[in-house]
């Protein structure tokens, strides 16, 4: 195994703290110092002429004067003086810097240029930088505390409530809600190997702390908060390694509303991107999305304390009847189902408990139940080795100091024999006893009843989506580059024109005269459509351009004259291409195909119903070109109108196959094409309802210059 | 003020506890112990043959043997031996008995006739009894445990951090539920009133705690944990008093899925009943409904500290701007607007901030601005006084133990000063420090961001609830019963003509020939349809019942003849009523008017468009009846698809109120007949496109027997 090129910015050797100050009110003498209190093993070096010594530590006068190798240099310096001390690092040979400082791209003005003017630096000399404005990071393996958070005031983790030794890595664009996480999960019993705070990210960005975490063997899960990803490409490669490797990701991705964009954008100078292209991509690569931090936390537990469920079929084992009603409905809320449970197993469970308990599923020992007898234990024993259930939930009470219904011995031993996700939620709040008990079982303690279900829920929704082959791009197709002349909004027969390769025969062609149209007519076979084609007219039907079933060339050539009048009576100095003559297409389905070019991941094709749905209900479904047929058929098929095409009121079903053929063919149109189509619109798509295959009825792709 | 015919069951000055034992391992110990642990004021009686003390209490031989009044006896000894119990409490003059007993209704067969017994036995003594099969209830004020609930094993509220003298009681189903509610509101400062479970309510139902907590004046707000109602009017007419009096509901209501129903009805005997009605009644009366504990005590927590707001303007002020976009985002989703600032207030903001702050809302004074000043109070002071937001978010931490951005003066006189809710969000866990300086700021404390945005939005949602007034019935029709021999569905002809004092004036005539069908045709007035009527055909298209469009005299004793044999030939038993004959309607938007008769609540009207948007997106909104013309209106806007009738894309917006109008009038007509209407369904109702009303196109009654 080669190094990572980040190995030595999280495990340094040594250590220098530009402008340290025995003031720990400072943020510069504060990190100094809990760089110290946690125990980094390695060498600190303080930076500054006006003292000899700090803390005990031989201060130098400069860092070329250390005459040592520094693998990282904190930087948390006046704004003004970065650029001047970053130089002095990069001849002294320093390999990596951590920017504390605030006041750069964040700032505006003339601190972004200051932020550019990083930018170059790094690029000159090689150095590599994390921020700045960011908090910095603690490696909790290795005991270095490079932050002045205060959440890392302290010491190991608490072994006693560790609920795995695997770990999880976070990765944060600010350094409060990263930090936020570190303490929200440690008091929840999770072991963390690293906590980076990223700030601005002029050099050293997201994708790469991510893909040192993916190859880190100490880090098995990784949560990112996540304002804005600036390096698309890098950041995708690190989530396909991920997916590989099933470690999973997960991401709260925030600036989702205007007003959260707006303030994203002010403190970390970043726009913070489409959330539409980021659901797709992180749909299409398995990352978990979190809302909250506790839902993230929750996540986490199960991710790091549980395998991978085969299915969705959960059962519920409880002291209290009501809390497993409403696990049940929470679960059911979250995509899981909670299945009644088979009579022979319902006959052994009823065995085991009072008789007023219940043995359906959720399975209720009662209160009485556990106070008598370990009846929780028995039940969980033997639900564990039914083939009835995917999933189990406990459910209890762990707020008693001195008791609990779980024996960590008995757990243990059914979680490594049944291979299914095991956890627990308490409806009281924890005891620090109840807690540490199940951690003792190897199980995370949900205290959330929602946040527990959206947890078991994701990790189904995971295991699904990494045993989901990746779609495989269709065969290139060998295009022409657009010529550079073209731009603006092509019109539908330009367009049809622009993607042929990439389309299903159609029978249609560009008529300029009346004549024309009647004998392209003819050919085609009536009855046709006429469509005038004007880069200027982007809404034909409004200004007259569009005349429908036309029976015969009598009547083809009237409304070719007639249309044009009424045109270029609405607008005399349109630039008319020509008409398009089309021959009517069958009775369907109308969908609606599109594409965006999202200036951070590309391609992201859109798939819905025509009509009003998609603008009423947001019916529609994003993914990251390219589609292969069979997973456009799976996206078609999450639509909830998809239902029309399935046999909707026993209407037939329809063959979907030459939709997702379509579907994955424009998006191979828009990867070939990605450095010029911004914005492509197929509307409507009609699907013939008898199976005859479908027609393009209309069609407009957008250029960028 | 006249006493409430609870206050001696919630505030007894003496209570006999039945089977007493000295063994706190079992339950009826443990409730002797619990009342005596908690400091119950009044006289303890035990009741126990076999000793003559317990716990230096006189311990009496049987409950006649007492010699003085007794306001509440406990009742925990086993199932069998209840009912002979309750007839001595009855005999010696005991006027309320909890029964913790379990095995009565829950259990199923010869136990539900135990409970039965029991509930014969209240209504013939006039003994009022909670239970069986509940946990009692803790008297917060009074300090009286009634319940073996270990989360009661406590002293005092902690004065130190409770966020408000306002309280709040509990009546759960659920008694673990119920318990833990209190168990974790307490750690959150929340003070309670009472805490009750009501277990199977054989007798004393969640109404009649509810209409007591209501009245209560140490209650400001209750939390129900609903499994389901069992007396619909009382606790209708608990929630329109508690409206009144603007005392929040919050309420949990499970068995919403088909497995948290099974649960449910397995374990307290009942089944949950229609969510949809409940909704429907919640939403009438502004109950506000949690879906998870740590909401409903985020709720609370909102609805003790914060007066109601004006508006959905939020204002976010933090010390993380990651934190503050996050809350920006989660906000939104909670229905609730973040605005923009005016220049003039942003420019006084920015100088309360470093350069790198941000002033637009969120505004961002930064860790740095925090750890300088009290600049977040100093931001706090101006924008509560502008009147540009309705509600104010501080988002900060409170993970240390010695310092916190709050200074509870002037927390304190912001809040007072400007009347609008105020509330704190600390994104690391709080220590008890930072939880008692909020408190002293009377601040509740969310550590969930999710809940923050939840109680924020919900409390925006009750205000206006609150705020808008009930439907005032329309003047009442008067109707003749239905008579008794009609059963059945009705269909279209029958149900129009059961309905018509209700029903806008319509051009259709039944008629029994071809003759008749053709004159009545000529007096309605051409295009006209046929409609087979038979209560054997519910679907009338299918057996060739239906024909559209017919022009003249001769098509419709053409169509008629036809119509016969096609529906014979399909149904040769079919009972026919006649052959429907209607105007055709104008074009239009089709809509669909339901209403069902909901076994707890009475008529629920349903309210939706045609076509496949309620099947496919369940774009439908309900009330209970009565509603009027504004009520109705405003719950046609609430549908997605309303923007279809309100100038979607462009088009004319179309006049609702006779749409409106029907819709009361229909929510009469399920008034008037509410004791044999199970069911109407109007499908489709055509309002028309040109403004000229609307045309009822078809119809469906179903009676109940």
């Amino acid at each position: 195994m080669t190094t990572h090129p980040l190995h030595r910015f999280f495990w340094p050797e040594s250590i220098a703290v530009l402008g340290a100050s025995p003031d720990t009110h400072r943020i510069r003498g504060r990190l100094l110092h809990q760089l110290r209190e946690n125990g980094y093993p390695g060498t600190i070096l303080p930076i500054n002429p006006s003292y000899a010594e700090i803390e005990g530590l031989r201060c130098y006068e400069s860092i070329a004067a250390v005459g040592q190798p520094v693998d990282l240099a904190l930087v948390a310096i006046p704004a003004a003086g970065v650029g001047a001390a970053l130089e002095d690092c990069a001849a002294a040979g320093v390999k990596n810097a951590l920017i504390v400082s605030s006041g750069f791209a964040e700032e505006g003005g003339a601190a972004s240029e200051m932020q550019s003017a990083l930018v170059e630096l790094t690029q000159r000399t090689g150095l590599r930088a994390c921020g700045p404005n960011c908090e910095g990071y603690y490696n909790a393996l290795g005991r270095i505390a490079t932050t002045f958070s205060p959440t890392v005031e302290t010491k190991d983790d608490d072994a006693r409530t560790l609920i795995s030794d695997r770990r999880i890595g976070v990765i944060a664009q600010s350094g409060g809600m990263g930090f936020a996480l570190f303490n929200r999960g440690k008091a929840a019993g999770i072991g963390f190997s690293y906590v980076i705070s990223t700030g601005n990210e002029a050099d050293l960005s997201m994708a790469d702390f991510l893909d040192y975490m993916v190859e880190d063997p100490h880090t098995d899960a990784v949560m990112l908060f996540c304002e804005t990803v600036r390096d698309g490409p890098g950041f995708v490669a690190a989530l396909e390694k991920a997916r590989a490797r099933r470690k999973p990701i997960i991401a709260i991705k925030i600036g989702r509303s205007d007003a959260g964009a707006r303030a994203s954008a002010s403190h970390t100078a970043s726009l913070s991107g489409s959330h539409t292209a980021y659901r797709a991509v992180f749909a299409r690569y398995g990352v978990i999305e979190a809302e909250d931090m506790d839902e993230a936390i929750a996540i986490a537990g199960v991710a790091l304390t549980c395998p991978l469920p085969d299915g969705r079929r959960t059962g519920i084992i409880t002291v209290s009847g009501g809390g497993g009603a409403w696990m049940a409905d929470t679960l059911t809320d979250a995509g899981l189902t909670v299945p009644t449970l088979s009579a022979a197993t319902q006959a052994k469970m009823r065995k085991l408990m009072p008789s007023y308990g219940a043995a359906a599923n959720p399975v209720d020992v009662t209160a009485q139940g556990s106070n008598t007898g370990p009846a929780m234990m028995t039940v969980m024993e033997e639900l564990a080795d039914t083939d009835e259930l995917d999933m189990i939930v406990l459910i209890t009470s762990l707020a008693s100091e001195t008791r609990v219904s779980l024996d960590s011995e008995r757990v243990r031993a059914v979680a490594a024999r049944c291979g299914k996700p095991m956890t627990v939620w308490t409806y009281t709040l924890p005891s620090p006893f109840g807690r540490a008990s199940a951690a003792g079982c190897g199980l995370f303690v949900h205290t959330d009843l929602r946040d527990a279900g959206t947890a078991f829920g994701k990790l189904a929704a995971y295991a699904e989506a990494v045993a989901r082959p990746l779609p495989e791009p269709l065969p290139a197709a060998d295009v022409a580059p657009i010529p550079p002349d073209r731009s603006g909004v092509l019109p539908e027969w330009a367009a049809k024109q622009l993607l042929r390769e990439f389309l299903p025969p159609s029978a249609e062609r560009l008529a300029t005269t009346a004549a024309e149209a009647a004998d392209l007519a003819a050919g085609i076979g009536f009855p046709v459509a006429l469509k005038i084609q004007s880069p200027d007219l982007p809404h034909k039907t409004e200004v007259g351009g569009v005349r429908l079933g036309l029976a015969d060339a009598d009547a083809v050539r009237e409304a070719y004259d007639a249309m044009l009048r009424d045109v270029l009576g609405h607008a005399p100095d349109a630039r008319i291409e020509g008409v398009l003559v089309q021959k009517m297409a069958p009775k369907g389905h109308e969908l609606v195909i599109g594409m965006d070019n999202d200036p951070t991941f590309g391609p992201i094709m859109m798939l819905g119903f025509g009509g009003t749905t998609v603008e009423l209900f947001g019916d529609v479904v994003h993914a990251p070109a390219p589609l292969d047929p069979p997973e456009a058929q799976r996206l078609l098929r999450g639509l909830k109108s998809a239902r029309l095409l399935t046999g909707f009121r026993g209407s037939a079903p329809v063959d979907l196959a030459p939709l997702a053929l379509l579907v994955a063919r424009l998006s191979e149109a828009a990867l070939a094409h990605a450095d010029r189509i911004a914005e492509m619109e197929l509307n409507p798509v009609i699907l013939h309802a008898d199976g005859s295959g479908l027609t393009v009825a209309d069609a407009l792709v957008r250029l960028r210059d």
